[in-house]
C-alpha cells in the first residue's frame, strides 16, 4: 500500500527534492525523472523506480497506476502525496503524474560493450545538460550504443539531462572517463575514433566511415582540443554555408550520426 | 561621450532589464542580445544597438571598444555602468562584456525574398525559444534564408532564443504567420513544402527536393496537425532505430536541413 504523504518536512519529499543537486545524487546515487512518458519508458526499458511519487491523478490514471503497482510488486517505495507537493518536487509550473527516484547505473568504461552497436557518440566537456539529454534522445533514435563522457562534463543524470534525453537516459549505455583512459580503452579494440574540424579537409558527406564509429563532439564554446583532434583517425568538416562556424553541440552531433548511418545504406 | 550609470533604479537600466518581459519587447519593439561574440555578429550584419551597455571591461576591451564607438557615432545610448548592473541585467552569473538592445524588424511575410535562398525553415508552434534560437543557427550554418514561424511560437527576441542563435537572429530572416496566411503566400510563388511524418512512406535520404525548399518543423509534444501534413507537397520519415519515435525539434530541422542541401550536391 502507498504510504499517504502531506507535508513538504517529510524525509522522503526532502530527500527527493534534494535529488536536484548533484552533491545529493553522487552521495545517493540515485537520481529523478518525472512524467509519465519517460517513466513509461524507463519501465519498457526494465528499469523500475526505488520511489515513486504521485497525487491523486497518478493513483488513478489508467497509464500510471501500472508504474506504481510495479514498484510496489519489486519492493519500492510508493507515496501518495498532494500536487502542489509534486509540483515543488518537480520545480515545473505543473504537476507531474509521477515522479521517480532510480538507482544511477555504474559509468565505467567496462559497462561499454562496443560491439553491441555501430556508432557510439564521445563528448567532450560538455557542460549544457539539455544538450547531454538530446545527444541521448538522438543516439536512441540513430540506433547508436551510448554515451561516452570525456573529462569535465554536466551530469546526464540531471533533471535537465534525464528531461531532455525523453528516456534515452534508459536505453543508451552511459560511461564517463578521462581522455587518456577512454583513449586506451578505445585502442584495445576495433573501433574508428572521427572528430569534427573547422581545419579539417575531408567533408563529412565524402568520408568513410568504419564500424563501430565513434563520434567525437567537443566543448560548445572550444570545440575539441587540438591534440584530441590529433588523435582522431579520421577528422571530417561540415562545410557552413552562412556566417556561423560552429553548430550546437547537439545539432553536430545529430547530424554527424546520421550521416554516418546514411553512408553505410 | 557615454552616460555614466551607477543606479539599479536609473530608468534605462530599468528599461534594458525590462526588456526581459515578452510584453515590455512588444511594447517598445526592442530586443537585448548579450556578449561580444553576438553583438560582434549584429554589428558585422548591419546591425548596431538603440542602447548599449558595458563595465570597465567593456570600455577598454580591443574587440568590444568599437562596437561601443560604432553605437555612439551612429547616435546611440552609451551607458558606462557596473559589473554588477550589468550582470542584474543578463540574469546570468557573470556579467556580460557588452548588453545591447536592438530595434526589432518587422516579421511580416513580405520581408522573406523567397529567391534569396533554396532553403527555408517553417517553424510550427515551438515553445522552447532555446529551440527556435538553435533553429536559426543551423539556419545559418547550412545556408538557410531563414525562419518562419507559424502559429503561436515561443518568442525569437527572447534573450535565450538570441542566445542560442549565437548571432543568427541578424542574419536569418524571420517572419511570423497563422497557417493559412502563411500558406496562402507559398502558393503565390514557387515552393516545395516538406513535412516529416513518422507515417510518411518516402524516406528523407532518397526524397527529391526541390527549390525553395520549404522545411516543415512541428510542435515539440504533438508535432504537425494532420491537415497542415496534408498542405505539404513531399512527406518524409526520417526511420528511428531505437525505442524513440522522435528527435527534439531542432535536431529534426538540422538533419532535415543538411540532408535537402547533401542531396543537391
Amino acid at each position: 500500500m502507498p504510504r499517504e504523504v502531506t507535508g513538504f518536512s517529510n524525509t522522503t519529499v526532502k530527500r527527493l527534492r534534494a535529488l536536484r543537486d548533484k552533491k545529493a545524487r553522487r552521495a545517493e546515487g540515485m537520481f529523478l525523472a518525472e512524467g509519465l512518458r519517460i517513466m513509461a519508458e524507463a519501465r519498457d526499458s526494465g528499469f523500475l523506480p526505488e520511489i515513486i511519487a504521485f497525487a491523486d491523478e497518478g493513483a488513478k490514471h489508467p497509464l500510471a497506476a501500472p508504474i506504481i503497482a510495479a514498484t510496489e510488486a519489486a519492493g519500492g517505495d510508493a507515496i501518495h502525496t498532494s500536487d502542489d507537493i509534486l509540483t515543488k518536487m518537480s520545480g515545473k509550473d505543473n504537476a507531474p503524474l509521477l515522479i521517480g527516484a532510480y538507482r544511477q547505473p555504474p559509468t565505467t568504461l567496462d559497462r561499454i560493450d562496443r560491439r553491441a552497436s555501430d556508432v557510439w557518440i564521445v563528448a567532450q566537456a560538455l557542460r549544457d545538460p539539455g544538450n547531454i539529454g538530446t545527444i541521448l534522445r538522438t543516439g536512441d533514435a540513430v540506433g547508436a550504443g551510448g554515451l561516452i563522457l570525456i573529462d569535465d562534463c554536466a551530469d546526464p543524470f540531471s533533471v535537465e539531462g534525464v528531461r531532455a534525453s525523453m528516456g534515452a537516459i534508459f536505453t543508451q549505455a552511459i560511461a564517463a572517463a578521462p581522455w587518456a583512459e577512454f583513449l586506451a580503452w578505445l585502442r584495445a579494440g576495433d573501433g574508428q575514433l572521427v572528430g569534427t574540424s573547422l581545419t579539417a579537409s575531408d567533408d563529412y558527406l565524402a568520408a568513410r566511415y568504419a564500424k563501430p564509429c565513434f563520434l567525437l563532439i567537443g566543448n560548445e564554446q572550444q570545440g575539441l582540443p587540438a591534440d584530441y583532434e590529433a588523435d582522431c583517425d579520421l577528422l571530417v568538416k561540415i562545410p557552413m554555408a552562412g556566417r556561423a562556424d560552429s553548430l550546437n553541440a547537439a545539432v553536430a552531433a545529430a547530424v554527424m550520426a546520421f550521416q554516418v548511418r546514411a553512408s553505410w545504406r
